[in-house]
């Protein structure tokens, strides 16, 4: 049977928010890319399968991740000195236009491709740009690099310069539905529907976006409420909705016929809140983003208080690190200086709940993914992390907080998605 | 004559807070470690001295760390879930014990060590701990290691744990001057007084250090508004003191004498700020351990406004990242919260402010450092860039951008420490 085997090694998942699971030397079965769950000794029906030991090295869930700009890795780390709507005029529209040059996408999107099969990361949900074949390029690399999850075609057809912008719903709607169809190919990524945001989407694009999606049962991603002027654009743009999260609803997009992600969610009211909860919309938290662009610090403890769906995005490139390690780490510190500086009222995250947000919450996204419980998709990385032991013994907890904030890929020397190995 | 060449390559530094100097395939002259300028063509006169030929690469400044603890290198992040006070109890002080042990300390202040080797870093101020053996090895290892600047024997004789304080007052001082004149034999590194922070060390104490000063001239670094508890035990402690900086300066080692550093300034009040004006004592502003230890985030733009000496620190571990480029980014990420948390009267930190305070501003702690004009001893790193370039062109000050946010040791390929190549 294909992807069938059984790893041996340190093994750290998330039971839940607030507990960690921990088997120190254990036995995880894979059986055609699903978990058979973890033994302290192999059990004898397994007996017959191939065992690979990773030694002392440490093996935790796959790594997701909600929310990406694949065309904007290759001008991340550049003009972080501005806030959202400036930085997408003066950065990232000009940086986008250039993914029409496929000579320029393909340079571009392998790099990315390439960071991501380096990365931990084995699911994500990822915004191309709006040109149809870049993105079916995008598509394709990421294939070949093993990720699995969603890439969209963005759509944007209007408030958007006259080089990056779609010449009308009409003609968005029919490339996005070509486009479909042709990524098709594909196995492992699919299709998500991906207006950019309420200012760049005419009405008639969003209806005929929600129309698809009630044809195919896509799900849809896009960005909610991350900074205040932008909050302030879609009220003026949209003055019958009650919200920003109520503009998508009233257009069909908010998680009302399928799945949805919405990144950001800094400054969301109350109201949105509910509405999120009540269509199942997942939370992208993007901490690193939030502080380059100078948004703020969403209340993530409301969020996990109140059980919302939430997983963690890099934001490639209002983030500059494509790692989820990365993404855990800067939730708990914009945590910490959010609860010091705005509200001690909301606690900061600990380790284990940045770790459950990085892997089993953002993997419900996917389906039954981000745990080694038996019946799980089985995503995993495999962790060298010699390079930063101290001469004292460390807990698998504590070498866990370690990997969180000291890895980077070069620690990464094992990778299996769906029971395939990938790296 | 020795330490005397010339490097070619890309040049950015600062010329001030504001402004960067950038030279694209310039030439810099070292004459005995010493900087004779940067030129567009090299002047006749230097036609005959050796050059070194970088290439494309950046050639920057090498970075200034105001602050580190070298025996917390083995516990960083680790126990970062805990505010200051319970985390110095619950992990530091055990770990800090474990430096009586010379083998324990051969191998953890060897990895610190090497890591710095590593680094950008070319100066620092570093922390010991109270153990006078393990703190000569620690500099041992550091001017094997090529670097420059001060190590500090940790004084503590009282609120500390029984296995990690100096007996009395009396035989730390003499423990101290020992040290001092042990340390003697080490040409790069020099001792710096170090009081752990007004709470571990008695008033017989203080007054004791102090009078090695004014005997000395050596420097002083300390701790000084970190926390909110712990500026409230403070307040306790020295009840007759106006503010935190004044139970220092009452005690003769607030830079009256000569220069100090004390890191943090998180919750300084106004007074404080103007007695250190007054006295010139640097501000070592540590970001990341800020954020990690929940204390908060200094307003640098006021310490900026109001002209105090500063510099960056990594505070390993209350700082994970030994980095001097991940505090410049740390240092813009927290200011940008705390301006949208907090105070939006108080602009966020820019990439140029970011960088000055890591090299130039930093650098005047040790004396003529972190610039390039002539007369300044001659620190440079050479970072080679390819790793993270994208398929479009850059300008110099966009690579510098990138350097900050995604270099690490990887990419350094070459380093000057007055003159003195050491990688």
């Amino acid at each position: 049977m294909e992807h069938t085997f059984v790893l041996k090694g340190n093994f750290i998942y998330s039971q839940d928010e607030k507990h960690l699971k921990l088997e120190e030397q254990g036995y995880l079965v894979c059986e055609e890319g699903i978990s058979g769950g973890i033994y302290r000794e192999l059990p004898e029906r397994y007996a017959h399968l191939p065992v690979t030991d990773h030694g002392d090295a440490l093996i935790l869930p796959g790594l997701c991740d909600l929310h990406a700009h694949a065309p904007q890795y290759a001008m991340r780390a550049n003009g972080m000195d501005m806030e959202l709507l400036d930085w997408l005029n003066t950065y990232t529209f000009p940086v986008e236009s250039r993914y029409g040059d496929m000579e320029y996408a393909r340079a571009a999107y392998g790099q990315y491709a390439e960071a991501l099969r380096e990365s931990a990361t084995t699911r994500a949900c990822i915004f191309g740009t709006l040109h149809r074949e870049g993105t079916l390029l995008l598509m394709e690399l990421l294939e070949e690099a093993g990720i699995r999850g969603y890439v969209g075609k963005v759509n944007m057809d209007r408030n958007s310069p006259d080089y990056l912008r779609e010449e009308s719903a009409k003609s968005a709607l029919a490339d996005t539905e070509r486009w479909i169809e042709e990524s098709g190919r594909f196995t492992k990524l699919r299709p998500i529907l991906t207006p950019r945001f309420i200012p760049s989407c005419s009405d008639e694009l969003m209806r005929g976006l929600a129309r698809i999606q009630r044809e195919t049962g896509l799900p849809v991603q896009s960005h909610l409420s991350e900074n205040l002027s932008e909050i302030a654009w879609v009220r003026e743009l949209c003055p019958k909705a009650e919200h920003y999260g109520d503009a998508y609803d009233k257009l069909g997009l908010f998680g009302s016929n399928g799945r949805a992600v919405m990144a950001h969610c800094v400054h969301s009211p109350r109201k949105e809140l509910e509405l999120m909860k009540e269509r199942g919309v997942f939370v992208a938290h993007c901490a690193q983003s939030n502080m380059n662009l100078s948004s703020g610090a969403a209340p993530v403890r409301t969020y996990l208080q109140e059980g919302l769906s939430m997983g963690l995005g890099s934001d490639v490139a209002g983030g500059y690190s494509v790692s989820i390690f990365r993404a855990m780490s800067d939730s708990i510190q914009a945590s910490k200086l959010r609860w010091r500086l705005k509200d001690e009222g909301l606690a900061p995250l600990s380790v284990e709940e940045a770790f459950y947000l990085g892997t089993l919450g953002g993997g419900a996204f996917f389906g039954k993914v981000g745990s080694f419980e038996e019946g799980y998709e089985l995503d995993a990385v495999v962790i060298d992390d010699s390079r930063f032991l101290p001469p004292h013994m460390l807990s698998l907890r504590e070498r866990l907080e370690r990997v969180i904030y000291l890895s980077d890929e070069r620690d990464i020397v094992g990778k299996y998605v769906s029971g395939e190995k990938v790296v």
